[in-house]
């Protein structure tokens, strides 16, 4: 028997990476508190759960999981492509909108080469996969209110950039690029650069600034080639956990797409599902009222508690308590109360805290916990 | 309004995959040749269909899918390294095992300096992977008889091959390569390269030539550390259509993949369905005794029909008709009687089918339509 030493080659990129730690889960939560229940606001999920039209499919489906999904899913690719009114040769489905977001790096750019704008902070997956493919990663800082400052993304480009990713609405602050600035900026980018906007958020655009409309980039696509929009079916479809993410994309940059996903990466549960969401108007229209008015409840209790708010255009408000630099404390009172909300250190903002807007009672058992804690605090 | 002429830019390595041409569905194959009923029996799913713990934790699960999985499925991964009796740190999971295949060309290779060998013709996924990587792969080919030729892989190794991948049982022969010959070629190597061992279907080892016991490597991964065995949820355990593939590696590659692993792959209900199909041992146990028995009826069968049929070790048989050069008549010919096997032309073999094996009865209609198929050829 060989008992050698033996290390396995890794990649001086995949080398840099940090330990990783598992996200604790409400049992744990549970547990290490010693509170029975638990409310959690932390990852911008649906306040309302399933759609009742989801569980029904997702309950028949039950039966079918032997065999594999049909690959290139297109009978998912058609009901998006007709919910948004686009040709189905621009419509790419993904295990969750991360699957897309990696492919995008791997696809438009040539490691050492190429590079790609973004915003600091930024959603981590763009990091990560910047990384891992070997592409350098241009950031420029927000603004110190949180919006994006888009004359320095401008001045990062140049002939090698090939993508710029923008999201908006913007996590963890809620902001939202109007649509008509987005355009403008795609048409200001160098000729071959592909503005990728990522619009998880934008069906939960304020109602008062125009909702959806004044935001999502989809239907100015065929005028604008340089831009494609990501999409996902975690928020307002509420199927976070089924991962399926989906981009409304140049036809040609698709047809690669699809040459290179894996071929069942959308599995057949989440095909399914999100067949059903896409055809469940009601439940859609439901979590985006729900979410209106949670929001506007949020906002004015966290005022009355003193707390600043980032005006948000999401299901999520961010929040500080003014002067106090490190809301740390805060994120564990909340948790001895059973309450978890997202303490925003790992962006870069010790004193910010972010709360997923969730049902009226939820939202209100929020306040109550939180205003113990700025006591406590 | 922009209207430029733009093309995303498309790494070169991608315009080199050929344009994706997706699978037909049982659907559009009842529709295609006016049949009634249609028995797939072209992807070597479970013949059993879903365990009935699995679907009875679907149905209960299918309320909590609006919630994100806990990110590294440590539940999941517990009950995999209690089944197998191995260190948790051992074990990662991944959105089927294609992703852990794409990850291992990732993390274990530096691209334009390793390369990776393998047999040839081999699973699709190695050679789309490697060329997505960059990474070069050489590949060996089989003997006339389909045995991987282990010399001649062996003699392509060299100073910067840091992966060999060996499927066994082997795909679409069914051979497969006992456990003292690989654990011989393992210790052959050279010492920076690692064997991962492809075993998706070796709880399908033939009893007579001691079954699972004579093929797994998993018994003998403490001992032999350049060693890495690559299982699946989607044959035995039935849950293809949920994508569930895992490995048991080296620890600390294992700590690498997860940093990589885009956090929230594997789905909520891919986790709790592998959780329930692990402790299903019954319906496992069931499976492998119906596809040993279907085995027999479909090699007799075979036999009997004048077919020479490749010995397998999986649940699947590929035959040939003698002095047949192309089986696509004969492929035709079953589809019009709605019976979806799997002609070999794409894996260069076009004298030969592989039939999956099915339950008694989807054997019994199977060798009735070879039987009338071989007739109109």
């Amino acid at each position: 028997m060989s008992s050698r030493a033996f290390a396995p080659f890794i990649n001086p990129v995949v080398r840099q990476f940090e330990a990783y730690v598992p996200g604790r889960s409400i049992a744990e939560i549970r547990e290490a508190y010693g509170v029975s229940r638990v409310i959690k606001l932390a990852s911008n999920e649906n306040p309302l759960g399933v759609s009742p039209a989801v569980r029904e499919v997702l309950r028949q489906q039950a039966d079918l999981v032997f065999r594999y999904p049909q690959s290139g899913n297109p009978r998912l690719v058609k009901s998006i492509a007709e919910f948004h009114h686009v040709d189905p040769a621009r419509v790419f489905v993904s295990n969750g909108s991360d699957e897309l977001l990696d492919l995008l790096f791997r696809v438009c750019a040539e490691p050492g080469v190429h590079n790609v704008v973004t915003a600091l902070p930024c959603f981590g997956i763009y990091t990560t996969q910047a990384r891992f493919a070997g592409v350098e990663l241009r950031q420029a800082p927000l603004r110190p209110d949180f919006s994006v400052d888009l004359d320095a993304m401008l001045a990062l480009t140049d002939e090698n950039t090939t993508l710029v990713f923008l999201t908006s609405p913007d996590n963890p602050s809620g902001l939202a690029v109007p649509k008509e600035k987005m355009l403008r900026f795609a048409e200001s980018l160098p000729k071959q650069c592909m503005l990728v906007a990522d619009q998880a958020y934008v069906d939960f655009a304020r109602e008062e600034d125009g909702g959806e409309d004044a935001f999502s980039l989809i239907p100015e696509l065929e005028a604008h080639p340089n831009i494609a929009v990501v999409r996902t079916f975690s928020k307002s479809r509420g199927l976070a956990g089924l991962r399926l993410g989906y981009g409304i994309l140049p036809a040609d940059l698709v047809s690669y797409l699809w040459r290179v996903r894996l071929p069942f990466s959308v599995n057949l549960l989440a095909e399914e599902a999100g067949i059903a969401a896409m055809k469940d108007v009601a439940f859609w229209r439901e979590t985006v009222r729900v979410v209106e008015q949670g929001r506007r409840q949020l906002e004015q209790g966290l005022q009355e508690l003193g707390c600043n708010v980032v005006p948000s255009h999401a299901n999520f408000i961010s929040f500080c308590r003014p002067g106090m630099e490190n809301a740390g404390g805060i994120n564990e009172e909340l948790l001895k109360q059973g309450v978890i909300a997202r303490w925003l250190k790992s962006y870069g903002l010790p004193g910010y805290m972010r709360v997923s807007v969730g049902t009226e009672e939820e939202n209100t058992v929020f306040l109550g916990a939180l205003k113990a804690a700025l006591a406590a605090c």
